[in-house]
């Protein structure tokens, strides 16, 4: 997608020294600047640091962290290694864990000398899907928005679309996950409206979603967590769309804390509520999401304080303890249907087997 | 309630310059201070910029608004205007438009000449009739709780309440609303730990009710307001309490935006949602919640910036638009029962009869 309307992605090599760069995400929205990766270690601490985040985007990072890590020494403890430092960086996103299997897998294979140039090659094909993936979801969801537009534009000035955190094409490589209709949607011409959950506590719909929207041109407006099931009340909301960073084989879906609250107003207000990823967002291991998804517990910090480039704001009295999960699960019986690079299915083992028959 | 150990109420008289004096809680956490309401215009504004809040407690402030109108000059249209200035301040909570209804009642009956004097007892009268409310929820509520906690206190080791906003001493004159059961609870000795809703945008759980409750010693932790449905799902709330600004005659329930959300969690979870206020927060005249009662829409600003003491902070994009909804309205399906100084009832016309049988 565009900054200052130069074309840009999240991830990318640089063409004169080889490095990886990144955008920090850390800084945005009010400042925009670009990071470079030469170690594993860069790699591992970046999404440790969350410059990097969104469950496509930790996954590209993580290839080219074992690229990277390739280019330092490319015997197979140097793999292993590599693998389990970017595995330990965070632990809920599925696609971590993805990627680092498909470049293992790959690498395995391959024999010593040749690996770090298969392991970057690797790493840029992990990109590329996924930028394929994201736009072969907007497309999908284009037609799904186009229906629902066509039932509501008699009524509706504009179609308003709830979103929870960010899974726009900062989350991904390009295009993003929830947001890839949405942009489809504006660019074909339809009058997208988008509600955008702060998402706190970090922020990531306030800070990120809207700047990506604003960048784009998309009209957009902040709400706090708290306003969405008073929205969808008073008609305000024609559907949500969210992304996810672990989607279970029966449909139970792990997103960004506070997805769960969206999906069950959405119900009570038979608002239709849609979740957007790649397949390698599926965990095909895992049944009972509430379960078994590892539920990332951060830094009481994130809950104390918050920033911008300057200065710090203290939100709590010293002495109250304050608890920070990272992710909540919504059940598949609450989602109206899910999203892949495949198409549109309902969101339930059969529904995931029509798209996967080969699972 | 006692602030450094001291007994201190929301509101009282000055003994010496007969000034009615309160806290600033906009200063809350961060530093303990306490303003002087010396004109009507100064209560207005105290209830405008927030210094007071809580339904009861707004209530409250404007019933000696008119106090001090009345000093300054004490005809029908001095009486009127007073009243239009008062009612003017905030929307949502019905409890300002029953202490000046209450107020204005009494005075027209009183012959200029005294009604000051009047006035200012008419308002301590309500003041103590909110005191007494307030104990009187804590002993019905506590009774509630000991039940719950002797199901639970084979298997677990605390008793969990969540609670949304800040409806505890700060919001009324002393005890609280739906923190009234907890310190009755905590005072009685029961094992009681409150999930403390930060409550975006103003933060008045994070600031407000976590501080009283370190005040009070009540064990407590800080979760954003997207966390409760996660805790729901595993077991860790064992019931919610909530205030309200308006309750209508059947039960449905309007409080600060999110709590609708939390009800529904709370359904979708077998958690118990029980709700606390006096009966000057009934508005016998409506039915419909989400229909009829006005919802105060702020300046976008609280969302935009936050602030403590010494620094602000941008949250927001500039160029991204925000939307700052004051409130939501909890259908009465979702509230397990209502807790007024009269005892408890079912959310319902039948319930509220029940308790009301003169209405």
């Amino acid at each position: 997608m565009k900054v200052n309307n130069q074309p840009q992605r999240t991830i990318w090599t640089d063409p004169d020294d080889g490095s990886v760069r990144i955008i920090d995400q850390t800084e945005l929205p009010h400042t925009f600047t670009t990071d470079s990766l030469k170690t594993v270690e860069d790699a591992a601490d970046a999404i440790v640091t969350m410059k990097v985040r969104g469950a496509p985007l930790i996954g590209a990072t993580a290839a080219y962290g074992i690229a990277l890590a390739m280019e330092q020494g490319d015997s197979d403890d140097a793999l292993d290694e590599a693998r389990q430092l970017l595995l330990s960086t965070r632990p809920t996103a599925v696609n971590l864990r993805w990627a680092l299997e498909t470049m293992t897998d790959a690498l395995a294979s391959t024999p010593r000398g040749q690996r770090a140039n298969a392991a970057r090659q690797k790493a840029g094909a992990i990109c590329e899907e996924d930028v394929s993936h994201c736009r072969a979801i907007g497309e999908h969801g284009l037609a799904l928005l186009r229906n629902i537009w066509q039932q509501r534009e008699a009524e509706h000035e504009r179609l308003n679309i709830l979103t929870h955190c960010n899974a726009g094409w900062l989350a991904t490589i390009d295009w993003g996950t929830a947001l890839a209709p949405v942009y489809a949607a504006s660019d074909a011409g339809l009058p997208v409206h988008v509600w955008v959950d702060e998402t706190r506590p970090r922020n990531q719909g306030a800070r990120l979603t809207a700047w990506e929207l604003g960048q784009h041109g998309v009209p957009h407006t902040i709400i706090v967590d708290n306003a969405g099931g008073h929205l969808m009340q008073h008609g305000q909301v024609d559907l949500c769309i969210v992304g996810s960073d672990r989607v279970t084989r029966t449909g139970d879906v792990c997103n960004k804390i506070g997805t769960y609250l969206k999906a069950l107003a959405a119900q009570d207000n038979g608002v239709p509520f849609y979740v957007a990823f790649p397949s390698s967002t599926i965990d095909w291991r895992i049944e009972d999401g509430v379960a078994s998804i590892p539920i990332e517990e951060r830094d009481a910090d994130e809950i104390h304080f918050i920033s911008d480039d300057a200065s710090q704001v203290r939100l709590t009295p010293r002495g109250s303890r304050a608890a920070n999960f990272g992710f909540d699960v919504t059940p598949a019986r609450l989602v109206t249907a899910l999203m892949t690079e495949r198409g549109v299915c309902p969101a339930s083992p059969e529904g995931l087997r029509q798209l996967y028959p080969e699972k």
